[in-house]
Parts: structure tokens; C-alpha cells; sequence
């Protein structure tokens, strides 16, 4: 049975697990939960049936529906071994992971589009105001995960191969491009970042190559 | 070599940690970072070269201070196999990742002091509005946790013992009742609770027991 992705092309929380995805070579069938403001399909009576969170991604398992980006990513780890997601030293399992939840935890849920909502609505932000609140806490994660990381002598951060460290940085990076964050500070994961655009699974998966038309 | 913890007794990330290593029977050494807002020892120089993040909990490995709860969740796990902080079922170790998630990823961030201080220095949020946001982000989160909690047949939320799910969720629920966030729409998750303030594992690893004289 192939595997259902609740997904939206622009969501930095799918594009991790359609990463994975690629990098597993597990076929999957996409389901858009269209996100934008005009649509707000997430928050349809349908979907909020199907999943009460209300957020995108989200996969269906034996007739469930569960979203969470990162337990997914675990369980994908799980079902499909090879290649692994992870470093196979505990220590940089361990720093790998915590590399991944800087972003997943102290970044990207700051920036999520109903906290801006919220802003905007309920505490009179501005444009600016909203921009800047977005650049302070992606440049806050990156300037820790900057210091955090060694001088490259591998392609990527852990290795030979990325992990779950590159896919959670990718999303957040295309996320901080999009909203034209300044990144001149970050020199090691800007190069990291650059590594993971030559590789075909994180080309497949990016929001550019599942658009749809 | 005793496991040296960064830690704090009020911080609910902290507190999750503790109540994992209390679990599995660990020793450790508690190093207090002293978050109080007249202090923010998590904000000196020193912690700041120790860790960059600048936050806690973090733990000393190999004589490097690595942040992010969860991340360390799962090192203790695979470090200290037994007993599992997880279910035995893939679907359920899904499942559980997954409502530990929700809390770590879509409430807990949200409200952070580092988020409240922002809002009220940066958005002029007076004390009621900061009591609103609080509230929200702990309602919506635990208003999609217990639509997906089923009627519980096992003391726990995935059976005779806890997991990480209530890992996580015990901790939140203390930051709910200290910011008197209301809990009456919640009472699976309250009953989840009850149950564990009666494990020793949750008894040993809570603030009032561990707050410093």
C-alpha cells in the first residue's frame, strides 16, 4: 500500500519528510492540504476530522491519520532502515538530532503562519514588525547551530551523506531565503545547504519540483 | 562517570529529562542554570561558551555540552535501553513520538521566556495579553491531544507504564496549572496526570522536589 503524505509544496515541515522520503526512495502519494491563506483547507471541518492538530504533514497508518513532522521522520527511520537518517555514532546521533530539533523546536515554530496571524491580529504587528519577528529567530537558531559547527571535512555536516541535520536545515533555509533573511553570517550552513542542492534527493523534494501547476 | 545535567528546577524542558533518567534509574549530577529573571545565568558568558543555545536542559558527553530535550531523550533511551521510554508497537511508538511532539514542538516553544519577554518588550503585551497567549498555544495543543486520546483502558497512554508521551505532558500540565490555565475541557489528560504523580519516577523528578533550598 503506498503511503499517504498530507502535504503542501510550501510547508517546511512537509519538505523534511518528502526528503526523507526521497532519500529512502519510498514511493508516496501526495495529498494537498492547501495552506494558503485564500484556502485554508488545514482548517476544513474535513481535514480537522481527519486530523485534530489542524497542521500539515500528516501520514496515514493503518487508517489513522498523525501528523508530526518529527516522529514521523522517526518512524519512516524505523520502517525503512536503509539509508539510515542518522549518523551511526551515538554521539553524533545524539548532536545530529539536536542539531534538527534547534530548527524544529526553536525556529520553526515561532514562525508558524498562525503565530504571525496572531501577531497581527491580536498585538497590532505591522509588516516590518512581523519581519523582523521572523529574521530574530531563524537568526537566533542559525548563529547557535553556526558556532555549533566544526569546520567541514565532509560533504555534509555528519558525513559522507546528510541526515535528519540537513533535513531539517534545507526547509529552513528555503524559508529563510523566502523571506529575504540576511544569511552572510552563516558561512558553514550556507555551504551545507549548497551541498544538499546538488543531491537528487533533496532536488526531488523541494517546493519547486512538486508545485503544482 | 556520572551524566552531568544543565538544569534547572522550573524549567518544564529540564524537568523532562529528569523524569527520564529518574525512569531508567541513571545517577546524574544536576548543574543548576539559574533562569530566574534576576539572574539568567543561562545568558552569561560562561554558559554561553558551554552551550551557544543559551538554554537548558543540555548534558555533558565526551566533555561537550549538547542542548535540545528531545534529542537527549533519545540518547538516554538508546544509551539506558531499559525500561523503554517507548512503546513496543511501531505504530504506537508513532504515536506517542507524536504527542510528545505536539507539546515540544507546537506549545512549549510558544511560550518560552524568551518569546514572552520579546512580546512584552517588543509588542507592548501587557500581563493579560501575555496570560492570553500563554493559555492559547497550551489550549490548542492539549485541545488536539485529547480528541486523539482514546477512553483510556490502561493507567497510562500507552499502557502499564509511561512513556515519552507523558514525559512530556507532565511537565506542561504543571506550567498549565501555574499559569492557571483552565484544564476542565481536558480530562483525559488530567486523569494521564493523576497517574503519574502517583510514579516514583515523576514524584522524584518534580520542581517542588528537586527546587534548591
Amino acid at each position: 500500500m503506498v503511503l499517504k503524505l498530507y502535504d503542501y509544496w510550501r510547508s517546511s515541515a512537509s519538505y523534511r519528510l518528502r526528503i526523507a522520503l526521497e532519500m529512502k526512495g519510498v514511493a508516496y502519494e501526495s495529498i494537498e492540504v492547501d495552506l494558503h491563506p485564500d484556502v485554508r483547507a488545514h482548517q476544513s471541518d474535513a481535514y480537522r476530522r481527519l486530523n485534530p492538530q489542524m497542521r500539515v504533514p500528516a501520514i496515514e497508518v493503518d487508517g489513522e491519520v498523525i501528523g508530526q513532522s518529527m516522529a514521523i521522520m522517526e518512524w519512516i527511520d524505523e520502517t525503512w532502515p536503509e539509508p539510515s537518517l542518522f549518523p551511526a555514532d551515538s554521539v553524533a546521533r545524539l548532536k545530529a538530532r539536536a542539531f534538527a530539533n534547534t530548527i524544529a523546536c526553536d525556529v520553526h515554530p515561532l514562525n508558524n503562519p498562525s503565530v504571525l496571524k496572531i501577531l497581527k491580529d491580536d498585538f497590532g504587528a505591522n509588516k516590518a514588525a512581523l519581519s523582523g519577528w521572523y529574521a530574530d529567530w531563524i537568526t537566533r537558531g542559525f548563529a547557535a547551530l553556526e558556532a555549533q559547527t566544526p569546520a567541514l571535512e565532509t560533504p555534509f555536516l555528519f558525513g559522507d551523506e546528510p541526515t535528519i541535520a540537513e533535513i531539517c536545515l534545507v526547509p529552513q533555509v528555503y524559508n529563510a531565503r523566502r523571506f529575504e533573511v540576511d544569511l552572510s553570517e552563516f558561512p558553514r550552513l550556507v555551504t551545507v545547504d549548497a551541498a544538499c542542492q546538488n543531491h537528487a534527493a533533496f532536488q526531488a523534494a523541494s517546493p519547486e519540483a512538486v508545485k503544482p501547476a
